[in-house]
């Protein structure tokens, strides 16, 4: 089961982390101290592809994981939707495990055409999907019918990395319980039948790195569901913050980063070296960081 | 203000009416007697626009509005997401007013990448973008942000049409309110400085045409928020249940029919027509029925 791939990768690589591979705006400013400035124009498909292909080279050794965040894909169009479908391709073809960071949520035949657009035969299968559950059980049965059917995995956000996650998530019901967990209780119960043989079944939550208490709850309430911990590193989560989101053995969670490593040319750490080099220093470091908790 | 748009194109057509462009997998048995049998695959890029197109040539004229859902070019890749913009341009072309149903839902540079993709200066531009409001406030202000900006519009999902909305969106609240109520208050707060001359704000909510009751208590207390309202005709809203959705006026909402419109081919009621033609019987059925009530 995919579940147990991811768990492999992470013991193998003795490394719970993922990277985000997030080409957004902020990035589009790589100076020739950084390397391929001339190369890497990050508003074409081109330029994605090369900044993703060498940030890959760089890390896939080391990393278990990558987390493509379609929305920096879906801001230039079919032509960014192609530069996707070719990162995605080309993390596969590198053993890495690929977490698409779609976070759809629909009802019927339309959440039926997504899951069968990221977690089925098409350009943008990936392993992991994220998903969002706010329209019920029903928007989510494709989801999961498909995780079956072609060995795939989902992370459903429960506490996101946010300030605003408070809004809605955090609402007490009347039952006396968060509105998120109420939602992780149920994303443990969709996963009870897709477990694997390390205990953690397909279907994971999202709980964000900046919320350690509730990490250390969750992990206690929630033994069958491995955790996406969004938000260490440049929203401000840190290693001690994360410790909870894992179990007495050292497993049940991968922690992303995103800006910290593909943007960690940035860091006056890293200077002199180009993008990608930078980009397996921090990642480097941000292992050593957390074998340090486990 | 584009509400203001929207308001004055279903005035002029006296039809408050949306058709949903949702190319899905049960259309893809077009028959011959249904017309353009081999002209329309459902499976490609070509085909998808070409169905469109018909449906749009078909309609335009009587209907206000249409709404792709982009979850049905998704499942095809970066060419069905060519056949989406396509779509979009169409629509534009002939003076539709075009209503993204994406649901995405972000938080901070990655809502940002949505807003823009869909709601500025991009292949995927279309005037109403529909979100996800789980992920809290700060998840909408960037999509808030480019409303202002570009002049667009919202439906922020509040209370949906599947059975399974009951699940979180009808839980009960240590304040006595549902999740929807609260989301509902939100989304009209939101709204309060985009409120055009017709009395509404280009932010909306989308509450669906199965529940009746909700529909009636909504338009009550939100004043200011108009309604995108799904669940019409194949999901078994009736004429009598999406009456409450509208003011005292007969306004405040658009009806969305996707399937009753684009699949009456299918219908015994239609025979003989092809399904652009099938299509604008249906609409016109449609509009009349609305009309009834208004």
């Amino acid at each position: 089961m995919i579940i147990d791939k991811l768990i492999n990768q992470i013991e193998q690589k003795q490394n719970p982390a993922c990277v985000g591979l997030d080409p957004g705006a902020d990035l589009a400013d790589l100076t020739d101290s950084a390397g391929l400035a001339d190369l890497v124009d990050l508003t074409t498909k081109d330029g994605i592809i090369a900044f993703n292909s060498a940030i890959i080279e760089a890390i896939y050794d080391i990393v278990p994981a990558v987390k493509p965040q379609i929305a920096f894909y879906e801001r230039l169009g079919p032509h960014g939707l192609e530069a996707y479908a070719e990162t995605v391709k080309l993390a596969k073809a590198k053993g890495l495990i690929v977490i698409g960071d779609i976070k759809r949520g629909d009802i019927a035949s339309t959440a039926q055409a997504y899951a069968d657009a990221h977690l089925g035969p098409s350009p943008f299968e990936v392993d992991f999907a994220t998903i969002n559950p706010y329209l019920g059980r029903d928007s989510a049965q494709p989801f999961l019918d498909n995780c079956r059917k072609y060995d795939k995995g989902l992370f459903v956000l429960v506490k996101t990395s946010n300030a605003g996650s408070a809004d809605f998530q955090d609402l007490r019901l009347a039952c006396g319980n968060p509105l998120y967990k109420v939602v992780g209780d149920v994303v443990e119960e969709w996963g009870l039948d897709l477990v694997g043989r390390n205990g953690y079944s397909a279907v994971g939550a999202v709980v964000g790195a900046t919320h350690p208490e509730i990490l250390k709850k969750m992990r206690q309430s929630l033994p069958r569901t491995f955790f996406l911990v969004p938000g260490f590193g440049a929203q401000g989560g840190t290693v001690s913050d994360i410790a909870e989101a894992f179990d007495l053995q050292g497993k049940g969670a991968v922690i992303n980063s995103s800006r910290g490593i593909i943007a960690a040319y940035k860091n006056e750490k890293y200077k002199g070296l180009d993008f990608a080099q930078a980009a397996r220093e921090a990642a480097l470091e941000m292992r050593n960081e957390l074998r340090s908790i486990l």
